[in-house]
């Protein structure tokens, strides 16, 4: 198998399953429970949540547990919307963003509040001015993926964290499921206020995520209760997927220090490929794309018939994003774009880990060529 | 090791983890993904629906995931209350719920609705007349936890069900994160739409919890996205969580049928030495309460110092719920049934699962006597 659709989803790593183990039946006591078995249940989220500030090179409190990337994004906007809601009720996002927080705005706008959706450029791009333009003293919040989950485009997140420093009121949530472990970002020198991963993304556990909250920011709790992190986030912390969450960031960090590089020679190496054959044309931008994200469209066919052709041969790839594969409209990142319609059924995506080699690229490249030249066949005939 | 702390969290069975793991390493595929691998995720995900549907005695279709009891409960209140807030913004509870339950309330407050909460009587029963008086027109929803986690009270359930027939657009949810698999409760003939359940309190996997939505009831999502679980609950599915949550409500139900007279003769057993110790009163209703729960006073102790004193023994038990136990404040469950505040800061809560044999309730029992009688003569030196 090679599996390439790893911005789906990633296999966990083994350490990362041994760690989930040891703590879920050697300290499974509820952290908030006073005897000891609760005590080192705490210390172990702690200690998870001390190692995680670091790799993030945030403080300790500002790490907040949730339950995924989907979470962390509704807590920012909609926890942003409700604090605030007497301040304002303006938000601005992007039309590339992930559905999680699309459909957040759409819930807003039924609670009054107004979404300004800025276009990205015919690159993938959007632009620090663009969104300055929209702020009124109604603003509250801007929200802005930093790696697009279907082409791979990098936003100018430290640009608009710069631009935003001069309306200091708006608070500033990242999308960053993504680019975490693949695109270096420095949350403070960006100027991000929220930040959202997901530990399923980089070969942790399903289930577990992380907000980052900017220290003193206030947020109206989605999940409330039990007052676990910090009130902001009530419900019996899952410390041993914490745990694992932790373990899998730290050698997920590692292997980019080690294999960025590597990631980025095979990318280039199967957009080089796929340039060379008829018909197809590569979405992802040439430059300040992400290491690991190769979309491209193989026209005249649709990519179901695609994707299903290629796992004949072994090959797992995707369609657009995993939450939207499903369903038979085209994507709306690449109709933001400017791709036909057309085209963009016919979009194909590919994502990388660090645990893939050149070897499956080539024979992931050499099915591609000779699924193409099977299915015309077919269609000829 | 004598673990009599269950209500706050439980161990994982040996065959939940190595479900988890099985599925985690083999079948880790995102099951929105279009490949097989998402396919078999999806298939095995559709396979723990179906049978904890089965255990629930409940259609698959009105069982949708959620991260724990904490999330269904907010979702359960706040989705009902968002959803119908154009009809009505009253909504009634008891004086008896959990953390989760009563915060979301008082979120809610803040957006303008209004919450009547019904006292329980002096043994720690709410009765539906109580409830039946406080209906308006305005009335959206009524939360009536099943078996309390503190006294462990079981309230009228099938009662309030039935007296809210006659009022038939008030949505009816049970926080039944103690009850289950420990008392039966049948959600049609109770006549309730929405219930919440919580792997980790009978073994299975913090971060797990199920919602049971009546076919046909609308909630808005707290969390929106990718349209998972019928669009009522987005994010990535916990697959391996949710498999191992089916296994463990399985293997409990089994339990529950093999072993609750066991575990209940133990409560007996456990009430009755309580009742033996000078200045030692129990709190626990005589008759309708749950088969796993104590909590007693021992007059003139902080419970604190109780817990650690037994923890010395190797027995950990538990002063309030869990989410509370690091609060100073006394139980607001031991207030509202009326005990003086000082003896509900000396209550101390046991609370066993089938996992528990008499040979450790009489081990405890005999802890708590020697503990009173050395605590006593250290008081008086």
């Amino acid at each position: 198998m090679i599996y390439l659709d790893n911005s789906a989803t990633t296999k966990p790593y083994k350490e990362v399953l041994d760690s989930f183990i040891k703590v879920s039946s050697e300290y499974f006591g509820n952290p908030s429970s006073l005897h000891e078995l609760g005590g080192k249940a705490e210390r172990l989220l702690m200690q998870a949540r001390g190692q995680i500030a670091q790799l993030l090179n945030v403080q300790q409190n500002e790490v907040y547990f949730t339950s995924g990337g989907t979470e962390s994004n509704n807590l920012a906007i909609k926890g942003t919307a409700l604090m605030h809601r007497k301040r304002g009720r303006h938000i601005i996002t992007t039309g590339l963003e992930h559905a999680s927080v699309k459909e957040a705005m759409e819930q807003l706008k039924e609670l009054g509040c107004r979404i300004s959706v800025i276009a990205p450029d015919k690159n993938g791009f959007v632009h620090a001015e663009d969104i300055e333009k929209e702020i009124t003293p109604e603003t509250i919040l801007v929200s802005v993926m930093h790696v697009n989950n279907e082409i791979g485009s990098i936003q100018p997140i430290e640009e608009i964290g710069e631009m935003l420093r001069k309306h200091s009121k708006v608070v500033f949530h990242v999308d960053n499921v993504q680019g975490i472990g693949k695109v270096p970002l420095d949350l403070y020198k960006a100027n991000v206020d929220l930040c959202t991963i997901s530990a399923h993304k980089f070969h942790g556990l399903k289930g577990n995520g992380v907000l980052f909250i900017r220290d003193g920011l206030l947020l109206s709790p989605l999940l409330s209760g039990g007052n676990q992190e910090w009130k902001m986030r009530s419900g019996t912390e899952n410390v041993a997927g914490i745990v694992a969450m932790a373990k899998a960031l730290r050698l997920t960090m590692n292997n980019m220090e080690k294999h960025l590089e590597r990631l980025s020679s095979i990318k280039r190496f199967i957009i080089d490929e796929m340039d060379k054959i008829e018909g197809v044309a590569v979405h992802t931008p040439e430059r300040n794309s992400a290491p690991h994200i190769v979309n491209f469209s193989i026209k005249g066919f649709k990519a179901e018939v695609f994707v299903h052709a290629l796992e004949e041969r072994g090959v797992y790839v995707s369609t657009t994003s995993a939450c939207s594969s499903k369903k038979s409209a085209a994507s709306s990142t690449l109709m933001a774009i400017g791709i036909p319609e057309k085209d963009a059924k016919s979009a194909v995506r590919i994502s990388l880990s660090y645990e893939n080699t050149k070897e499956e690229a080539e024979v992931f490249t050499e099915a591609v060529k000779e699924t193409v030249i099977r299915l015309r066949e077919v269609m000829k005939s």
